[in-house]
């Protein structure tokens, strides 16, 4: 890829467009009961917000047919970086196009492109701002969602992913990997540890979005309110600790079977020479801190993503060793110590 | 039992003792890891208290050639308690003697009885004081438990240790049954959910011991400490919330087998005319509230129990419905509305 | 009090009736900001209770034309306990009263005294039980208070207040004392710290009410909702650890000025032998663990209280030392070691 | 200052260097209480970081006659930034110097400058990695610091600090002002609330070294423990809630009086269109949301600050009107509405 021409300059993951199949259903998951912030609300969509975010919204739940991805949006720095995102997935042959201001509302001018990968991706550099709820400590409800963190995304070929974000300017901050495999990679912009990650798996599929909560307290009270309901069947995995990123996690699967995570913690990266964790994928302290077992579906169930004419993008098997196949006696990485190494 | 004698005045589930077969892995676990505070060590046993614990001890480490319960100890108010223990289970015709003060160091005069469940228990009036450490934050490590809570016992027949115990004075807090089984009950003498909890199975058995702590923090902070010197493997079930008792908590098995529970929160249950709070064995929230299943190993492994010679008593196998086995369609109960009724 | 009859069984401290004078003000306070349930309102009350709570109130809320205190109410073991209630107050020479189940909503037939320190106290047996919310983690707001946990009253003579509560068979937990004075005290009933305390200073008053939250999280949250919406002038002291009962607490002030204490943890008190432990008076932590000063309006003011006429009980002036005037070098105690002794 | 070359891309505030006059009684402070993890020692001086620190080291305590701050470093993106570094502050006609590498263990070559504000100030690019010990749950004690987050210093003159600080690149996040006066500001170069803060006062002086913790919990914690071992007065102020930043905090002082927070909480910055948040210097809330007034000595008491040469930069005295003294019926803002605007 060395006659790529540069990259936008990427700020963060800033929203998700998810299609719903019931916008009714939909709000009684992401608002009643996780607490997400509505900045606006049509016929067709809600634009939900954390409470620091101050643009417009960070998820976009939009009516249609069939559960899919619709786009996973990022900031970029600046109009001039809209061009460079053009060119960027022009160079590498994917379907781009431009979308006005206004079009996903509260949002300026975008570049669209279904990138290598299959994903729909958008770039914006403005966008409208939103009351700063930060300290509204009276309105807090739920899990009291913050702001986006970070698309983990399924990719048949991790290393084809972990290339195109490598051009694209994201760190590299975490690995799950043995000898010969790099079973699933995490990777950022921000000052977190990522903006999006590859689990291997069928792709392109969207395995989750995750959001970032201040306190454990968050995600444990999620659950708690999820069993006084009784609409516990919505979580999936979790309360845990994650051995990659150190973050404290649940994941929870909407209606329609979107998958989302409540995120706490995590670590600073940004410095130029921010050491690579490589996790052995025999370490079962990877995925769980705590050596809890992974739910099988949570590695095999994701949603479809749509390309930019609103079809489905048909998934490709996974073209590489399964990490949910990883078995101790692989090659490459001896059994873990008893902590990881940076 | 109309005929029996009255009972002694129990005020709370005090110390148990496990038998280990190594003092110095037992240590690692109960003290390196778990934090627990060391009143005193000898050659075969090691003294432990909770923070918050004034009395002498609330386990008892000693080492055997194979891993048991020693006893289950229960405070009572005064000496004469002791002779009203004494009569209460030689009415049922139970194996009974007096142990004299310091046999169990820190302890004064002791009854023991195998009771009609075939439990080793004890009962006595008057221990040593330790230093007050309550308030020592600077010495808290691991799960920070501040006192003994509840003993968990498995029995073959939850009516007939249900019967046991109401003879002996304890309240019924919470249960889990059908309209034709009682599969597990909850009952206590303190003003918390329980200080005895019998869970159907082959028994006698001891199901687990459970050790308050202050906050759900020291719950989670017990389960980093596991990852992070990659002990995980001690971890067997949770954290969660309980449907029963409300409690968040974790359940631990020490080099030996033996169960632990970290337990943090439940209720008061002072009132003369608290109400009982009885779960659908159909409930899935009764052991989790969070719906998620409970590992198989929690319902089918135990501690098996000495006598009071010495010997370890045999199991009988379970003479009820198993609660493991109970399924949507039994009589009597239908399916849970969305919150448990008191 | 050699010739006193046997006092009642006092099961705990149940619930308090605060005259407010306007219901509409105390309705946004203890409802609205703090949380509290509404178990029924009519046109001059309010009956709350705390999220734990199974009996009808905690705290009744009743308008009247200035702010007092109605009355600390209660709970005793039986229906007998009503007549030991009324034999002991009667011996002592003070108004008693007999008040016939459902005068005040949703509790049975009371007796009520105005004590030889001044103070209305009621007593009953009986109430009708509300709905369990104790696991409606979805309907959980404010400081989560999850029940009554104690009276703090403002009496001129400390010991005459302990030996009072001694004659009805409270333990004493803990003390604020020196060589000569008894500057404060805690005593229970219920297997807690306590049911009641004594601040010495002008009396009788009501000094706060202590309702119990479940976490230190519940604490910090209701100061930052007070905060964001600009009613932190409700906050007069903490949030903070004491040293006494070793809870975790803040003092907010009602719309009348009713001090109430967010008060989380403290300690079991339910052994026979449970030891006291005494604050010297010179020891700043004894108010605040972290030694930060208490501001002087929680030491000088507090709410007045009504006869069994409804009239003020006019305070006398304190009659011993103030603990507010304690100063190094006061006798009989030296400066504290760094760690309190039991 | 439009003549000013390119200044150095500076990544974050780094490390600082207090000049203490015990180490015993330093390390004892920040080692034994804090928890800091000691990186490296040797006769002159103590090397600290946080539990997620990977470079070398957040803080070196350096022997010496006096309290001083010996400097504040802050971490360019590369070499060619030190050159930068090095013109940026000679345009200034400021003292500089090049240190080679290993002066400072653990830190490559550094510029080091007396800055217009009498600041010492150092910048390095590269630094030796220390173990990570981010998941090393099992070590972790004290305020369980993460990292240095800011530095808080004090100026005579806001304005004047404000503009340098913008000639380098930083962003401002939040300030305390009236229509007059600019009381203090917050600027970041890093994705959080601040690197470096400004408080109006007799500077050059220190104000606090801030150092993140990644829970409300660690606040409490490190409370508790200086309650524990009877060492609370080195507790100045809080915990409490900033409005500005809305962090969970404490401030310490040192031994030698040097004063720290641990600071937990804050919130992205790293938008380019990132609003500034502008408190009114009559909002209570601005140092303290839950409008707790702030200690005298918080406002009054800072650290000298040492030259290049080593000796101490004498004060000046406060040019502008000062925050303390800043009254309702200021010229300029109006009494804050409940929340703040952002």
């Amino acid at each position: 890829m060395n006659a790529l021409p540069p990259p936008p300059d990427i700020v963060r993951s800033a929203y998700a467009e998810l299609i719903v199949t019931s916008l009714a259903d939909a709000r009684h998951f992401w608002v009643d009961l996780l607490g997400f912030v509505v900045t606006a609300q049509d016929a067709s969509a809600l634009y939900l917000r954390g409470y620091d975010e101050l643009t417009h919204h960070n998820l976009v739940l939009r009516t249609g047919p069939a559960a899919a991805l619709g786009t996973l949006a990022f900031r970029v720095r600046s109009g001039a970086d809209l061009s460079r995102a053009e060119d960027f997935y022009r160079a590498l042959d994917c379907p781009v196009e431009r979308v006005p201001a206004g079009v996903t509302r509260g949002i300026g001018e975008q570049v669209r492109a279904q990138d290598p990968l299959g994903f729909p991706v958008s770039f914006f550099a403005a966008a409208e701002h939103a009351e700063r709820l930060q300290q509204r400590y009276d309105l807090r409800r739920g899990a009291e969602v913050a702001r986006l963190d970070h698309f983990n995304i399924c990719v048949p070929d991790v290393p084809a992913a972990y290339q195109l974000y490598s051009s694209l300017g994201f760190g590299l901050s975490e690995t799950i990997e043995d000898g010969q495999t790099m079973y699933a990679a995490w990777m950022y912009r921000k000052q977190t540890v990522h903006d999006v990650a590859f689990t291997g798996g069928a792709g392109p599929r969207l395995h989750h979005l995750g959001f970032f909560a201040h306190e454990p307290h968050s995600v444990l009270r999620m659950c708690d309110i999820l069993g006084a309901t009784g609409e516990y069947e919505y979580i999936e995995r979790g309360p845990g600790r994650h051995g990659v990123s150190n973050a404290f996690y649940v994941y929870l699967r909407d209606p329609d079977g979107h998958r989302m995570e409540v995120y706490t913690s995590d670590y600073y990266t940004g410095d130029p020479d921010h050491p690579v964790l490589r996790w052995s994928v025999l370490d079962p302290r990877r995925r769980d801190f705590w050596g809890h077992a992974v739910v099988p579906s949570w590695y095999s169930e994701a949603s479809p993503v749509l390309s930019l004419s609103g079809s489905v993008v048909p998934a490709t098997e996974i073209a590489q060793a399964a990490e949910s196949a990883a078995r101790v006696g692989a090659d490459g990485f001896t059994a873990p110590p008893r902590a990881p190494s940076g």
